[in-house]
């Protein structure tokens, strides 16, 4: 079974630190095991050529003491190993081990081979910036809810936040293919509403189209928003699968920008001692597969991430990783417009602020809510 | 914005049961939350008509304790919440509240009408054991492996197991289309080399072709698995989507049996407070999303999971679920041959018994350890 031939390795590498929780002895087993499981998974006195062993295998870089019996335990991986596509990437970096309670990945740092084979976000923060015609401040975004409203109810609230001046305007990420408001003909009405408010105020807000469907008609409803009018998608990555979202960015005939919704991956990051650090998950691994902006749960709101979480979030979306353009940051969840002047404080400008149920709470007219979330800003945008 | 016609509502339901901490005041508050994150996301005073509020929104119908400070929650949300679509459905189930730390999914009732939307495994027990023309005892399964192997050196692996009487023969899960056996190549090459030793030995072995692939590649390659040969399918749907595994197992002119494999999802089950219970997960959700088979890390093995939960993904994978055919557990995860007399004790014949790594422990001659562990079985089967 020896082989004879090398093994086709170009020498390029992942390297990817963990957490491991015990003592240092436990800590090398785990970081070891970790090494075997996410490759060869097989047991290493068996493994058929020196080969294999030394070079698809992964191996332990490093072992450092992060605090009391915890660990960062540093591992590379041949690039070849997940074959160029993103689900055994994945699969490489956390695919067996999320059944191992006490793992946590940390750090991911992708080659320069690797990275050059994922195009990243279409437009990223500059490009969705031009699409909007918005140089210098924060980008509002808001939300179109809630289920049960009629397509021409939604399109309705569509048009009141377009006009009043909010840039982004999607779906709520449960909206899907209802009866209450069919998916074409929601996205047909809501697209028209805000292409109407925009010929009025002579604005480029857009209306961002959930395709979160059915694995066979995904690709067809973004297409068919697209020619419906919609200005872009919204979809859950963790739902569909990430390599749905990186098709769908990668498809030149549709060019679209794509914010990500994080249902379903909250998983990954409940658990302090699990998972995938938040930064990686919603910054860098979002990117890879292709998100313009990343929805997360911003600090104080419905949600549980702390402060030091969204920031791990924003450097996952503008960290250097090759050619990938940034992605915008989009904090929301039960934000409310009384912590805006707070969240452009703590953000910058480099963030879009997502607004859904709190700018109902407003009052009725939408318009006036969204015109007071917009002038929030302005005050205090920089020069 | 008061609707004047009914809401489009069905009044079938789905009852799912949430476990969730804190005095019984925080309870019946976070079931009320999770009513509302899980359909509206939205100011429950906000609601614009009563029939969202009563309809759309989801109810909770009751609150029983389960130990001090533990609470089972019971809420029921309209069918219409999903629009009939496997990843809205999942979306309602566990989507936003996956981002909440201290909820846990713990038992799920679809309506007879939600069931009837879903096809489920398109073989399930019967169907497999027609397939493969055992009838009285447990399956055998295999995985080829490590990676690094070339396609003709996976080929013979796939042969000596066949020849050796093993049932099932999977790519390992890590198996995509790295250059060491590059997927076409690897494909044709273990189909083949199972049909020959099929031809020989008269028996019917299958070989089940990993596609977890990028998403455009899915189906293609599942089609193509098909033309090489292959006599099933191994796919992620934690990495793919849960959609996609339901999209090929529908599909007619594929038609063939489905393995799914954990990868990624063990953060749903790695925290015992947070997440889905394993039999909904493992056995309910995977075989409405058609899983005829899943694969599921055995206690005592490289992975945490208990016995307990063992059997609850068992009971998932057989309980009533309208016309769904039940599927088989597939626990495996670091078995090896001299665990086989106590897994067939606790499951029965009514598993496919995984052994991977455990295989190769036995000596070079994989053909002999695969009779070895065939033999082990018909020492146990039921007369």
């Amino acid at each position: 079974m020896a082989e004879a031939q090398p093994l086709p390795i170009s020498g390029a590498r992942m390297t990817v630190t963990y957490r491991l929780q015990g003592s240092e002895r436990d800590a090398w087993i785990g970081a070891r095991a970790i090494a075997r499981e996410q490759t060869v998974e097989f047991p290493e006195h068996l493994i058929p050529t020196e080969a294999i062993r030394d070079q698809v295998m992964g191996r332990v870089e490093d072992l450092s003491p992060l605090g009391a019996d915890t660990w960062a335990a540093t591992l590379t991986f041949a690039d070849e190993t997940t074959g160029g596509e993103l689900p055994q990437l994945l699969n490489v970096l956390f695919g067996n081990i999320s059944l191992w309670p006490g793992v946590r990945l940390e750090r991911l740092q992708l080659s320069g081979a690797m990275l050059s084979r994922f195009a990243g976000p279409r437009f990223g923060r500059s490009g969705l910036r031009r699409l909007l015609g918005v140089e210098n401040r924060a980008l509002l975004c808001t939300a179109l809810k809630p289920m049960g409203l009629s397509a021409r109810e939604l399109a309705h609230l569509a048009y009141q936040f377009a006009a009043g001046g909010i840039d982004l305007i999607k779906d709520d990420h449960g909206l899907a293919n209802q009866p209450f408001a069919a998916w074409q003909d929601r996205v047909e009405a809501c697209a028209a509403a805000v292409q109407r408010a925009n010929e009025q105020t002579g604005g480029h807000a857009r209306y961002l189209a959930s395709v979160t469907a059915p694995a066979d008609q995904v690709a067809e409803r973004a297409h068919a928003a697209r020619r419906l009018g919609a200005g872009g998608l919204l979809i859950i990555p963790g739902l569909v699968g990430w390599d749905t979202m990186r098709s769908l960015a990668d498809d030149e005939s549709l060019a679209l920008p794509i914010m990500s919704h994080p249902a379903w991956l909250g998983s990954l990051v409940a658990n302090p001692g699990h998972g995938i650090a938040h930064g990686v998950l919603f910054g860098q691994l979002m990117r890879l597969a292709g998100a313009d902006a990343v929805i997360y749960p911003n600090y104080g709101g419905r949600f549980s991430f702390s402060p030091d979480e969204c920031r791990d979030i924003v450097r996952g979306t503008e960290r250097a990783m090759g050619l990938l353009k940034a992605a915008f940051p989009t904090p929301g969840g039960g934000m409310t417009l009384d912590r805006v002047p707070e969240m452009v404080a703590a953000y910058g400008p480099e963030v879009i602020l997502l607004i859904g149920g709190g700018l109902f709470a407003e009052g009725p007219d939408l318009q006036a809510a969204s015109r007071r979330f917009l002038e929030l800003l302005d005050r205090r945008a920089a020069p």
